[in-house]
């Protein structure tokens, strides 16, 4: 579980509705005034509207998919628990096919695992590179376009709260002029007021929720290609029978120092 | 039929006609204020001819064309029944080049169709790597050139909008003082209402229709890429008559492993 | 010509001159507010100002030579057309030199007629790729300059816009106050009329000409780019005296498949 | 010490907090109205909780620590001194395995310690070559990363101020038209300037610290790269046992002319 | 001397400032009100801070030199001229290395002069080669991030003349409602005015100074590397004692083809 992004979503929601809440109390004015069914609607509903168009379907429909994903977090061990476990798999690779595959049913990590079997099954090192790294390649863009639908979704809501507000607007400015002194200037305000509902809707969601997710898929992304990247060229060591001194030192390279062991 | 682009365009354009109208009795006021012939010239107009200025000729009447393409979208297989299509050929090719040539008639996709035949012609892998790789690039050049259209009427349409608006402050600045108190308020709030419905042309038209239709072009124009690139990588395999157990291993690393089917 | 170019500014114009000309009828205002001296002035006269701090000064001097490419148009063959005279070539490079050499003067296009001068000098392969290539990465890097001096000024004419209007806003807002009621109305109206005036004409002139501008030139040099890149490759073919029929396929790479035509 | 950066906060927080002084004299207001708790609650909670959705959770652990680095600067020896030092360690290289192990202790840099180290264990060229590369990768990886941190907040400090100033105003509007004429203009200057005070917050925080400060990670993240490259380039030149003259010619190429010195 | 920069300065502050005369002259109001130390020094200032946190204090002191030579320009031979000076060291080349070092003393351009002699000295073409475009990358990598402080500057001069300018609105609002009526309008325009002189302060820096120097330097930038590329491959075919018709042709693609000249 991500904690984090679960604490920001609440503690950030927290925030803006305790100011909601404070400022009402300070202001003797009923915060009721930013709970809005239509303008919700008009945010929301025309973000999804413009996201249906922007993207294929069945990325779409995988939103609450890949929502579970952030929320839940990367489970996977740390970079330096991963290099230990390419430095078991390489003693047993140096023994030879045999006792590699015999290994196989003990490695966790699904790409390790595939990568193990290729060696077993005696692909080349060169085909074996570069099945792995199209893999990666490929991977990280069907993500980075999950990671792009939510970053479309944080561009739209603030623009369709925009578009709530010009609506909101016109028939405002439209009444002015009926009623003179205070009367007007309550009805101009109070028109004012809900119309500016929806530019605070659109910019919340886009700001607290949509931009800061796609954030976090891109920083998620990025991990995930580093710890293959690593599994790759630890693959293709193994497969070339490297002695595992040198398949750590190769492989460390990808994690930062403070997280090097040494081979002992 | 891509029924997303077409429920978005609808659902988008309800909710936004919904929330005139009823914000429009809510007021007492008539929603025809936002049903402007000369508002949506100017948008329209200057965005087109704006668009007209910015690509050549022959893209810009190619927007019909491109536009029911997004509309229809992609029918073509998934990416699990490409890989079976390009292993069937691969028992073929490796059997024969006449066994081969015999397959292509059977075969739906251009793509794929034009680069078995290079391969039943003879010529080199290389050679047939880099006539397709080309394709691809230069393919994708020009779609998203298409699809860069489309984002610079997403750029161009809010500047008409707000270039509407500048004229129509202008005239209502210019008025005013006529006419003391409730009149010029009323004088002044009418002006400035059908003054903004160009900027809410404008970003309506922008982020309901022109961003998201070029966002979905260049997702469509990335589906199409991986399509070719996971063929491109096929015929090579299929010249180097390679064993279908490879094959599949290696253009499955194009496709999620979750369409991955092994060879039975 | 581009005629494309040419409506594009008159008919833009055109909308906006309308749009100034009928809210001027309807709100019985004279439209000449919109002709200020002044603020053309300051728009253009900063825009060129800005552009000739940013730009070398020869490129600046270049504007009206790239102006006069732009509306002219390219006039260059269609890409069909230039696949075909690679062909012709082709089939008198594979007769020998003093064949080929015969035909040089036939060539039109500039670029290809050099190209084969080197094949009929006797360069190698790899140099004349080297030579055209780098032509044609440093041609592409020219003229993205002239571009990019467009994008400026595109950049600049809206900054400047609101430089006049600043200000316009700061002399009114300093003169608020003097003389009450309608009289003030009427004069902060008139002075934020007026000082608007700049913003219009910067938004105007970016989004009406530098900016679509700017995109036409990139859209041009990519063309261009394809082209000499189609070329280079046919050079290259001829120089290995390829068949016409490998060279068409080839070359057929870089264009839509539309337009390509088999060898008969 | 990196005395700009302190400075920089200093000044800039000093100019800041002079003009709000100034001001507040020159117009008789107690500049205490600059001093709001729920403001800065808003802003930087909002900002915090934002971050905490969009980073890993031990990335934002990790600020403090980066912050420190920052204010720290680098304590590195310069360019020029860094050759001398890798000139140094070539003349050792020349003479054997043996002596250059003997000066391993002496070599203050981490990173040339540690390729030289890999020379004495006889790593192949190549190897160390693609060892240090991979390193350098993706340490600017995971600093890039640290740095789009700061560039995150700086662009969610903005959108939190106007969130805050969205909730304040609607308030004020709500409130508009109770009590008439001077009574109503005070409340919605002051509620309309409490407003405000979150979009100075969100301004104030993102352009004199958190976009500043994402600037200076890049600039040192890219200066250590610098250094990491030229000291690869020198531990491979070692490895070749290359002449101190040919090492210094090379590695000279990474650094400032005004910074070279000759072999004497 | 450029003169294009120094004419761009002193035409558009001039065109700003007459424009700031006139308006004056126009609605009698003395245009001293722009003429304001404290808003310049919150601007200018706030700027130099955020430059002092963003950037190496070295390189913040190297603005006035980098300033000193974007206002001198360039004064490097032509393009032409250059290839010319190439062609007549090459003649020299194919003659040996004693008669290639008695030219060197007459090459003025540094980087060929250091590349001549590295040919002298006998290196081969491919360390000549791999040293200098490793000098071309840093050197272009040290200059854009000079260009990148300016760029920053124009990025930060806007938002402190915003943070400035809310200022001044907060404590204008805090006053609104003492005294009534004319009286009140009167406080509030000027306090207005004022408030927004640092925002014309922030776009006139940024639009007229920081940004066109930034697009300047990397304009003289991008043509410095064409140089040095252009001269890098001249060392090379030196090195390699090409043919000067060969040399010619090879430098020439560098350049437009309306500087060319051929070998007579």
């Amino acid at each position: 579980m991500d904690f984090a992004t679960l604490f920001g979503v609440l503690i950030g929601g927290g925030l803006v509705g305790g100011a909601i809440f404070m400022q009402g109390v300070a202001t003797k004015t009923s915060p009721t005034v930013f709970l809005d069914g239509a303008s919700i609607m008009i945010v929301l509903g025309g973000t999804l509207a413009a996201t249906a168009i922007a993207f294929p379907l069945k990325e779409v429909l995988r939103i609450m998919t890949v929502l579970r994903a952030v929320f839940k977090g990367s489970t996977g061990p740390t970079l330096g628990a991963l290099v230990d476990e390419v430095i078991d798999v390489s003693n047993f690779a140096r023994k030879g096919p045999k006792e590699l595959e015999s290994q196989i049913g003990n490695i966790k990590n699904f790409f390790l695992k595939d990568g193990v079997q290729m060696v077993v099954d005696g692909y080349a090192v060169e085909e074996i590179r570069s099945i792995l790294e199209t893999r990666v390649e490929y991977r990280e863009e069907r993500e980075r376009a999950e990671a792009g639908l939510f970053k479309a979704m944080g561009r739209f809501s603030p623009a369709f709260g925009m578009i709530g507000t010009l609506i909101g607007l016109v028939y405002m400015l439209k009444g002015m002029g009926a009623g003179g002194g205070e009367d007007m200037a309550s009805a101009v305000g109070t028109g004012m007021a809900t119309a500016l509902i929806t530019t605070f809707y659109g910019a919340l969601m886009a700001y607290l929720f949509f931009l800061p997710m796609a954030d976090k898929l891109n920083s998620q992304i990025s991990s995930k290609s580093t710890v293959q990247n690593l599994l790759t060229e630890g693959v293709c060591l193994l497969a070339m029978k490297k002695h595992p001194l040198i398949v750590r030192e190769k492989i460390n390279s990808f994690i930062p120092p403070r997280e090097w062991k040494r081979e002992t």
